[in-house]
């Protein structure tokens, strides 16, 4: 299944989960309280927030099932089915308490950088408040002179996940979606350089666009292989396949859960292929990622050139 | 005034705010349903996160200052007021999106550390994960060999912040409290020697201590000056002012907001002192902020000795 989580409108705080088949979308949070009003003994509580789907999805499969197809048997003046062109998509993340990232997964990219393989997974996080959403715009501070875009295949956790071994990881795992980490490639070199941590480089506002739906985990047992790409005002930048990972999705798992408790809903992006190149004000940035879909997001700032050098 | 964030019981998920008078606690929260009953002009909301709480410090102090008011005419059956003895502290934070700390902000830190004062404020994050209240243990997981407490004291955010600079930085303070940025300096040597994000030593589980209390900002005007400690069993190991900050609190919220945008609730560790030194099993940790209170947590894992190197 394709989940979105999305809004009727731009103008409105309240966010609903839906399926996504085709061209339309099925709106489980509507239909799961026509779904409560219709049966007394009512047991598919009202989903109201993405942790709390995510849990029925992991612990209750048969009860999202019914409940999709309750809803598809809903009269269209319910407004249960709708087009998925009419609804506005949001990232499929809510108060996330981690995105962790990981550097250096693809050797081919670990090479253009100037290093080697790492010998274990090379962990860093992006921070929440830079998360944006399919459409949004990527803001370029004119205090920057070199931002790029990296396509990352991104892990959607749906249980909490404590010291897991890596033969047990899939079961912690909801699903799939893209994320751009955009990079401040100028201040990380310039922090890199003094032995500095990254966080500035890779948090700043805008600069964590994800979407934009989740693949559930079902859809895509592991070895994961599924094409990543990056492409900017249509020119391929990035193309791989995620079964060159370095470490694979339930290593890495393994090694952040060796000292941090992931939750529902928290996020890892695992690496990004060969072909860094920056972007500038202006570029829209497309992260495909093959059966989740095309995260598009426009750049916007102050325009101008410069910042080609090597990665 | 001192605010803590409470419980009244380990076993429940609710939590209350209060304002902390000498030994006893008032309990905001339930004073403000109370006043909502007793007035059909109730212009007080109902307090039921610390965010809430936080905005109407910072917007209406003046409501706080009459549910206080209102509160200390509760009478004794409401349960309005208890002893500090009986409630159940928890962190001053919920669901905080960033704790943003600041690396070598006293020289004689930095010097201890091999490194001359940083020309701009090194910055990082803790994931709110680590976060434990006052009396909550630090777990010191086997595979580590040293681990450091880092007494600092901290800013609690009560107004979005986006690029806002040092002289206007004062009014997006809602208040003070004492962080442990505890390290997992082996980690971080290890990380920081291959030109690694410090991530993983500084986000592990139960890393970061924060509490007991908020002190408002008011009471605590630029240039903040409070004395920080840290003791381990009894014994001082670090002891500064704030005095001697190499970057002002107003000058961090300048150069944090120049790419980050604070939310009311998110939390700068604003820098430890010289003095680290590791921590083993069995030790308590006290982290000390005149007015704020102590900060204590024991060390709990296996039991053994080594890493005394040099940090």
């Amino acid at each position: 299944m394709r989940i979105a989580f999305f809004k009727h409108e731009a103008n409105t705080t309240r966010r609903c989960i839906g399926v996504v088949q085709g061209e339309r979308v099925i709106d489980l949070s509507l239909a799961s309280s026509l779904y409560g009003e219709k049966s007394r003994e009512a047991e598919i509580p009202k989903l109201e927030t993405w942790p709390q789907f995510l849990q029925l999805l992991m612990d209750r499969r048969k009860a999202v099932e019914e409940l999709i197809e309750f809803a598809a048997e809903c009269s269209q003046e319910t407004g249960v089915i709708r087009p998925l062109s009419g609804v506005r998509l949001c990232a499929p993340v809510e108060q996330p308490r981690n995105i962790i990232c990981v550097g250096r997964n693809y050797l081919a990219h670990a090479r253009e950088t100037g290093h080697e393989a790492p010998r274990e997974p090379i962990l860093f996080a992006k921070s929440p408040s830079a998360v944006i959403a399919h459409g949004e715009p990527i803001i370029y501070r004119s205090h920057l002179t070199r931002v790029d875009p990296e396509a990352e295949l991104a892990v959607i956790i749906g249980r909490r996940a404590r010291q897991v071994v890596a033969s047990d990881a899939a079961r912690y795992i909801a699903g799939y979606t893209a994320l751009n980490d955009v990079t401040a490639r100028d201040l990380q070199k310039q922090d890199t350089g003094k032995g500095h941590p990254w966080f500035r480089s890779k948090s700043m506002d805008t600069f964590c666009p994800i979407g934009p739906v989740m693949l559930t985990a079902d859809e895509c047992p592991e070895p994961v292989a599924l094409d990543v790409s990056c492409r900017v005002n249509g020119e391929v930048r990035q193309h791989a396949n995620t079964r060159q990972f370095l470490f694979s999705i339930p290593q890495l798992i393994e090694a952040i859960t060796r000292f941090i408790t992931l939750e529902v809903g928290d996020v890892i992006a695992t690496g990004t292929p060969e072909g860094i190149q920056p972007i500038f004000p202006g570029d829209v940035v497309e992260v495909e990622v093959e059966r989740i879909g095309i995260l598009r997001n426009p750049v916007e700032g102050p325009r101008r050139h410069g910042g080609t050098e090597k990665v």
